[in-house]
Parts: C-alpha cells; sequence; structure tokens
C-alpha cells in the first residue's frame, strides 16, 4: 500500500468561509485504489508556511503528495512560487499552454482596453502557464491556471488549482487515468442498507464476515440506514461475499456506491413503466424534488400536490373535512386517503402520500414531532405505514420522511410482476 | 491577535468516506473572535501521530489547540491514551461524570444482560468518563465521552468528542462563553447582494471601501450572488460603514449573516400577511421545500402544484391546451397563466410559477439548457421574467432557478405598503 498526504492552501479555508470540498473529494476518488490517505492538511497563502508544510510532508516520505490552491494570479497566490523557491528550480513559462491562454482571452484585447489594462492581462496569462523547470504540465480544460506535476526526493508531488470544477477535471481526466488507474488490483463496493440497525446487521452478518478475514469489512452508519464498505484485493473471495452479504441483507439492501434512494425508486418506475404523483403535507416539495433530481423523471413521474394547509386538503386534493376532524391531519385515514386521492387527480399508477409533524413545534403527547404517515396507492390496494423519528432537527426530520417514502414505494414495487 | 490550530483525529475522516464537518463549523465559529486559525489537520487514529503532531503544534506555539475525535469506548479510540502517553500525565475517573454516566445507563443493567456484558458496559463507561489528571473536564450534556481541556506550555489545548452534534454542544455551550466570549472586540458581519457580479459590485463600493482602511472587506461571490464579509474592531467607523455599503447596495442587498432568500422572504409575508402558493415545473417541488424549510412556514404557505407533465399543466392546473401548444411549456405566456391559476386554485394572495429547462437534456436552440421563466401574479397584476443560466450541473440550474423566483417575490413585496 502506498502513502499519500494532501495540503490545502488558502486564507479562505482557514477563516470560517470556505469549505475545503476539495481534500474530501481527492480521498473518495482514491479510496478505490491502493493509496492510504495519512494526513490531509489546510494552510494559509504564506510563503513561508508552504515551505516548512511542503519540507515536512517530503520527509514523512509520503509517496503521493497532492497541493491544491493558490495558482491564481493575484498577489496572494503565492503556491508556484514557494514551491520553486523550496526546491531552488526556477519557474518556466510553458509556451504552448500561453498562446492557447492568450488566444482565449484576445476578445478582450479587441475591446477598448487600455495599455494597461493589457499589460495586466498579459502579466496574469504569464502567471497562469508557469510551471517549475523539471515538472511535466497537467492541461486545465476548464480554468486558465497549469497545474504540474514532478519528483522530489520519495515523493510524487501534485499540484492542482483550488477552484473544484477545475481540479476534478484535471484529476479524473489526468492524473487517474496516468497515475493510478494500472496499478491497482483493489476491489470496493459500499452496500447500501436501511431499516436495520448497525448492531443487528453486525449479528446478521458476523458469520459472513469472520469467514473472510482477508476483506476488509466496515460499517458506516447514517440517519437514513447504514452503509456497508467492502475492500479487497483481486480474487473471487470478493465477489462471493458481496454476493453472500446481498443475499443474507435481501429486503435492507437498496443500492450500492452511489445510488441514492430515489435514483433507485426511478429506475424501478422506469422498468415497470409505473406513473407517480406524490401528495405532501410535512416534507413540502422535498420528495418531488428528489424524485425530480433524476434527471429524464419526467418519464414517469406526473406531479404532485403539496397540501401544507387543511384547506388545500379539502379544496384541491379531496379530503373531506369530516375526516379531518375526526383523526387530524396527520393520521392513518388522512394519509390513505391523500395517496387516493392524488392517484386520482393526477391519473397515475402510484399515489405516495406523506403527512407529518417535522417540528420543532406542532408535537402533542399523543402525535410527538417526528410523527408521519405514509401512504400509497397502487393497482387499488391502499397500504399506510407510521413512522416515529425525531433528530431534534426539522430539516434531518423532513430528510428522512421523504427517504422512508420513498423506500415505501421501492419495498412494494421491488417484486412487482 | 492570538493564533489557533485544529487538529480532527479519525480514520474515517481520511479514507473519504466521513466528511470532516467538525474543523469548518469551529472555524466559522471563531470567525467572530481575534481568534486567527493558522493551520488544520486531519490525522489518522494512531498514538505515535496523534503524539507527533500534537508535539509539533505545541513547538509551534498555537495559543488554541482544538483536537476533536477519537475519545470513544472502542480500540481504535486512542485520542486520550495518546495525550496522556505524550504528556506523562495520567488519566484519572471523572467520578461525578462517571455515576451520571452510570446513572443514564441503569436502563441496560435491568435488562437481561450477562455478567460479561455489564462488565463491557462498565468498561466502556469507565473510558468515557476518563481525563487527564491536569485538566478540567467539559461536560457532554449529549453523548457520553466527557470532554477535557488544559494548559501545556504555550497553548491552552481543548479535547472535544467527534460526534458533531456532541462538539457543536459543548463548544456553544462552554467553550465560546468560558473562554472567547469575554475577549473579543471584533465586529463581523456578511452582507449578502443578489443580481450584481463582484467587478460591477467592486466599482460601486470602491469609494467607500477606500476610504476605510482600517476594516478588513472582503467578497465572496456564489452561484446566486456575492457576499461582503466586513470586519472591524469596536468603532463607531464599523457601524456607519456598514450603513453607508447597505445604501450604496439598494436593492442587490437582500439580508446579512446567517439570512437564507426564503426566510427574508417568508419574513415579508408573514410582515405583510400575504398568503402564498406555488406552481412549480423545473424545479420539481424545489421552491415549496425551500418556503417550508422555514419552521412556521403554514402560517402564510398553503401549499403549490408540482406540474412535471403538461397533462397536469392541462388538467390540475388549467391552462389550456391551446396555449400549451402555441407558445410551449417554458414560455412567457405559460408562466403568467400558471401563477395566475396556482393563485387562484389555492386561494391565495400571491402565486409564484417557474417553468424551464434545468438539463442536461430538453434544450434548444432558441430554449437552451439554463432558460426559465417565473411568474408572479399579485393584486391583480402579473408581472414575467426570464432567466438564462447554465452552469452545466442540473441540480445547481435547480438551485439557482428557485433562488431567483424567491427573489422575485422579495422585490416585488419589498415596498408593498
Amino acid at each position: 500500500m502506498v502513502s499519500a498526504c494532501i495540503i490545502a492552501i488558502g486564507d479562505e479555508l482557514l477563516n470560517g468561509f470556505t469549505v475545503d470540498s476539495n481534500s474530501h473529494w481527492v480521498k473518495s476518488k482514491l479510496s478505490s485504489f491502493d493509496v492510504e490517505i495519512q494526513k490531509s492538511i489546510i494552510i494559509p497563502d504564506r510563503k513561508e508556511v508552504i515551505k516548512s508544510e511542503l519540507d515536512l510532508c517530503i520527509k514523512q516520505k509520503y509517496n503521493y503528495i497532492f497541493i491544491s490552491g493558490g495558482l491564481g494570479p493575484t498577489h496572494d497566490d503565492l503556491t508556484k512560487k514557494s514551491i520553486s523557491e523550496y526546491l531552488s528550480c526556477p519557474l518556466i513559462i510553458n509556451q504552448k499552454y500561453f498562446d492557447k491562454l492568450k488566444k482565449r482571452f484576445s476578445s478582450h484585447y479587441k475591446a477598448s482596453l487600455s495599455a494597461e489594462e493589457i499589460k495586466n492581462i498579459d502579466n496574469s496569462v504569464i502567471t497562469q502557464a508557469q510551471i517549475l523547470e523539471k515538472s511535466d504540465s497537467i492541461s486545465n480544460f476548464i480554468g486558465t491556471a497549469l497545474g504540474m506535476t514532478f519528483i522530489e526526493q520519495n515523493s510524487r508531488i501534485f499540484v492542482l488549482p483550488g477552484v473544484p470544477k477545475e481540479l476534478r477535471d484535471m484529476f479524473t481526466r489526468t492524473i487517474i487515468p496516468k497515475y493510478f488507474m494500472r496499478s491497482t488490483t483493489k476491489q470496493v463496493i459500499t452496500l447500501k442498507t436501511t431499516g436495520i440497525t448497525e448492531t443487528n446487521l453486525f449479528n446478521l452478518l458476523k458469520d459472513t464476515i469472520s469467514s473472510t478475514e482477508i476483506l476488509k469489512i466496515s460499517f458506516l452508519p447514517h440517519f437514513t440506514g447504514v452503509n456497508i464498505r467492502i475492500e479487497g484485493h483481486g480474487s473471487n473471495l470478493f465477489d462471493e461475499t458481496v454476493k453472500k452479504i446481498k443475499d443474507k441483507l435481501n429486503d435492507f439492501y437498496y443500492g450500492c456506491d452511489n445510488d441514492t434512494i430515489e435514483y433507485v425508486v426511478s429506475r424501478l418506475l422506469m422498468k415497470h413503466k409505473i406513473s407517480l404523483s406524490i401528495a405532501e403535507s410535512c416534507t413540502g416539495g422535498l420528495i418531488s424534488k428528489k424524485i425530480t433530481d433524476v434527471s429524464g423523471s419526467s418519464k414517469y413521474f406526473k406531479g404532485g400536490i403539496v397540501a401544507y394547509s387543511n384547506t388545500i386538503k379539502e379544496r384541491n386534493l379531496g379530503i373531506s373535512s369530516k375526516l379531518l376532524d375526526k383523526f387530524g391531519a396527520v393520521s392513518e385515514e388522512v394519509a390513505a386517503e391523500m395517496c387516493r386521492q392524488v392517484a386520482d387527480c393526477f391519473n397515475t399508477d402510484v399515489g405516495l402520500s406523506i403527512t407529518g409533524i417535522s417540528g420543532p413545534s406542532g408535537g402533542s403527547k399523543n402525535k410527538p414531532v417526528g410523527t408521519c404517515y405514509v401512504g400509497l396507492f397502487f393497482k387499488g390496494e391502499t397500504l399506510v405505514k407510521k413512522f416515529i423519528y425525531n433528530m431534534n432537527d426539522r430539516s434531518i426530520n423532513r430528510d428522512i420522511a421523504s427517504f422512508a417514502a420513498l423506500n415505501f414505494i421501492r419495498l412494494k414495487l421491488k417484486d412487482n410482476k
């Protein structure tokens, strides 16, 4: 296993205003390869700090060092200069890239710019096209700052811009194919489960886990379920174990790796050519939003009603005031009527409904904050399920509720013939 | 200005599966005080690494060192042990906290647990209640692991659990009031703008900025606008400058600090006792979701229709097929009709509508991806505005579109008499 370290550079990453999303992204990308990230640091745009931390990392003999940020043209972009000084290796202009950049900027020259302004642009283009004499360039197809890579002592060092879109493109387009793709035999999969606690999951799988010690299996709990990460090295055992675990998980398993519950449900709806409409109360549009996050959702999703007030439940969804008065808006009976009505109103195969209390106010002794009813109408049948979960956070409560509702569709459609 | 460093400890923060949200949270909390965070690092649960990085930070003489993670009861929680070994200072049990924890866990003892299981729980309680002999404890009211603080050489060191909810509670409840509250004279405000580019903003404000050199003013651009951060130290100049800038910004300014556009709009609706309904096409429920993110939104938000397909626009929103055929679903005419119809259908003062193309597919030469029409019906008047923005990302496009729609309400209601 080779080792790596990440250095993110930028004052804005330390003063609490910009989240360093690059480091985590690089970590998750590298997790599929035989690379162990042993340190991740954020430091300011200061020459002496950049030099001393780089020195430390090189002395710690990481195989790879990833540096991001501080490649721009302004006075506080000091990354290239600092590295150049530390290594006593001059910066040179990559002529090919310089010409390309100048061409890209050429529209600026046409306009009525002063000589001063043109000079400023020229200077900026020069800085962006500079790399260490001893380095190879890494092209930037999205932004302007050229990246670079070189070897120093025991470390291969990559220097990339801090703009996330640029870094990600350069990483995916150049660094992974060129430096990581061929070297790995590592296999990784994340199995996503819901409806079972970490402890029960462990008990369910402990025999399988203990019989496969050469694989690394870890549990990662979330609000909506537990992810199981399995890592191994090119063997039949990996595939066999994944299959065994999936079989044991049965209905608790809903997808792997980048699958989201909305994506899994969308795939099921598409596969069975089933149309969907949604009546939401407590989630206020969130379930519809999630379903339409999936591109192409117009094929099966017709639309929905956000019936936030009782008047709307009556007027626009045809829930009788008698029912609302007798059982209350947050009730099994109203959830059942809501999903029937929305399927009828929108003329869809499936009608999904949700009504509940997201908090922080609105709870009572019988129906505490976090109570929620999900209704599902399909093929003449109406199912309602009650959930209670209160994480003391309105937004998390709504997220869990919408997940539960989508999972309800999955469980119903999974075995659809 | 005093200096600080943050050390987050945990294998899971390095392997790409858990984002270290604590460090950024601490940075943004401390940004209101006279503390400069000079380094932020993430290291694995490994004794020798924890010791050597702590050693380095102490030698670098940071005034404050914040350590989070690795305080749990399992074998890979090594933070307390490592610090104890490094300082040659024993860990002792905080008896008061131990008794309290044991009482909290007492329900476990009642159940039919084996002697072995009870022993395990006891051991876990002991670890969680341990702190360094030389330290003061920091109570954990949410989770189980006790925090601690002590002085070593020039640094005050805080050790906190990695669970974000626990860390935040301990930080807000104990650390800020006890160690930071009284020491600061710093004033900070973030003014949020939309509808003006960073360059134009700079030109608009350059006179004001150049006349106030002792304040630090920075621009932070986002997809939906530019935030202006102003920092200063207890002077009239701070308040005066903020007022001057706000005046110049005029309509571009929509809120400050933690204000979101949905919150600002909600405040306006509440103030003027105006009710709202929403007809969404391309945003698929996102605007309704945002409005209902605000607790108490049921006072002014009645509900909405997600009219994702043309059939629903016709059937449930009463848009004539003639209009749809003639102008297309993404058009000024349909947006206008949608907002009128939803206000009528849901019997509200304001009807908001949106129809557009979020991408990646669905665009054409005349109506490229990113085209979107927002309609607003209020007091018998219908306004429609066209926007085009394509960030090559469906989710960002939808976010910008929903922001623009909410901002449209703000601009209309701002001067409502």
